[in-house]
């Protein structure tokens, strides 16, 4: 329950937030402890495991472009909350929704997102429990909290690489990174599309995770940064050899090879796993339809170390935007 | 993890969000499951009972003013969410912390922020575990989900008031009202005080709620709005003796109690209870501390009456702020 305004904003305060709410979300909400988002609280289902929670907020003009379409917006906000969650190995649950929705924005973009939103919820598995519906008189800003399920104990930590371990990556890198410079450059085209609604990996992510990882994250902030992350938080060195990374484009050269994995917004998961359970995990790869690949592996140590045609690569000081944990 | 930056925003880029985390708000992250904030998602304790949900947003320049002092935004945005929970019987257990932060914002100001934060969280009982610090070029968006831990089997909703019911309120009502009016008019004192701060129940209002209470909600939207909702959802009709209603400030004549309890902001308790259990609750009331007062009953028929001095009163079309569920 927010507090009273201390300033009508504009015209889209005719239509009430109340109204809004019944009118677009609440149709989103059908588990039993949201309902129908009528009350102040939402009861959270009782979890078959271990319970994850985690938040995003995209923000206009920063996360995303003021002109990009607003179903695009709604699916991004779901799946980098449920990237992060497949990579602890967490099934999503269930989600929250906090809008700051700007006074000129209408009513017929408020459907649209509603509408993608619940698309997206549903495809991943998650429903709507509660949220909060406000105006801005700034920006767009958008702010998702979802719960997960562990498939497992509980989540899956940066920190448990073990030397001798191999690296592994889902999906492909560098499409978040040529669809940012699609964005900014005013290109149409795939990259674009995988910049604005992100590619991550089916919910049997999560069961791969959970059963065979050692330390897991997912990809947000490019590969080396994240990569370097998980070594740091593992206490361990971490080698990747950038001639088996799986890039969204051939880089051709290393400098190229660099900049495709220091961009972000990949939203793969990059995890260790022991090598005596190589063929396990391929096979449930397989059978799942999962993506994998081997891209590196765990020594006693520390820091990064990535090699490109055999040769020992010099890695840059900034691997990434380090604007996040 | 949030996605990431298509512009970055001005100077406080050069201090980065991983850095801002790890400074202010790992320090309040003190259970397990947070692991320091140094990880993608949080793993929540195992509650002692049902889990309730809440998220609310607080916009600068919306529900509360550019140059209200930080700290006492820190306290607001914990409390409106402690009101939700308690109001359904539930103590609030573990929080996520949402963040746009204006780029015109500085450092030392993040700091307070933080630390008033961090102090309130900690005066009821519960912690941070997780959030998303990201930049915005608009105003200061707050977002906070706070979990509780329900004292009965579930939260306690607003549609289970039955006729024959006792209404109560907790402590008082109007207070948030004089607090807009000083705000918007720039005057000093105790009602801007209580405005920028709203006095909500002591945590063990979650108990007696739980305990007692037949339908319950928070007062936000003003105690007659508020009241309208809940014998709607409850299908019933409710008085109000409104020479009963606990007013922050003597009304003196009708139009003024009515202004007083259409105003929102008051964060107290509004719930019906059985009259066969009214010395119990009062004697659990008196312990506890707890301010309460019997403020009307409830009948058999629909929609909302009240007296002022044994007349029955006209009752405006518009309750209150209906700007949010």
């Amino acid at each position: 329950m927010a507090a009273c305004v201390l300033v009508e904003a504009g015209p889209n305060r005719a239509m009430s937030e109340f109204e809004w709410i019944r009118k677009y979300f609440a149709p989103l909400a059908t588990s039993e402890g949201a309902v129908g988002l009528k009350d102040d609280v939402a009861a959270l289902s009782e979890p078959e495991g271990p319970l994850a929670i985690t938040v995003d907020t995209l923000v206009e003009g920063v996360h995303f472009l003021a002109s990009d379409p607003i179903d695009t917006v709604a699916r991004k906000l779901v799946r980098v909350n449920v990237s992060d969650l497949l990579s602890k190995g967490a099934r999503p649950s269930e989600a929250l929704l906090s809008i700051a929705w700007p006074s000129g924005r209408g009513e017929a973009e408020l459907a649209r997102f509603a509408t993608a939103l619940g698309d997206e919820l549903s495809q991943q598995e998650a429903s709507l429990v509660g949220g909060d519906t406000v105006i801005t008189h700034g920006p767009l800003v958008l702010t998702l909290t979802l719960t997960g399920v562990c498939e497992g104990d509980g989540p899956v930590r940066r920190s448990d690489a073990s030397p001798g371990d191999d690296v592994w990556i889902t999906g492909d890198i560098g499409a978040g990174g040529l669809g940012l410079s699609a964005a900014t450059s005013g290109q149409e085209g795939r990259w674009l599309d995988r910049y604005r609604v992100p590619k991550i990996a089916p919910l049997a992510a999560a069961d791969m995770i959970a059963e065979f990882a050692g330390a897991s994250m997912d990809v947000s902030d490019g590969l080396l940064a994240d990569a370097a992350k998980l070594c740091r938080a593992s206490a361990v060195q971490l080698h990747i050899d950038l001639d088996r990374v799986p890039f969204a484009e051939q880089p051709g050269e290393v400098e190229r090879a660099l900049v495709l994995s220091s961009a972000g917004d990949d939203y793969q998961i990059l995890f260790t796993a022991d090598p005596a359970i190589r063929a396990e995990l391929t096979a449930f790869a397989a059978d799942e339809g999962l993506e994998l690949t081997a891209i590196g592996h765990v020594s006693e140590g520390a820091g990064l170390t990535a090699s490109y045609q055999s040769n020992a690569v010099n890695l840059p000081e900034t691997l990434g935007f380090e604007h996040d944990v």
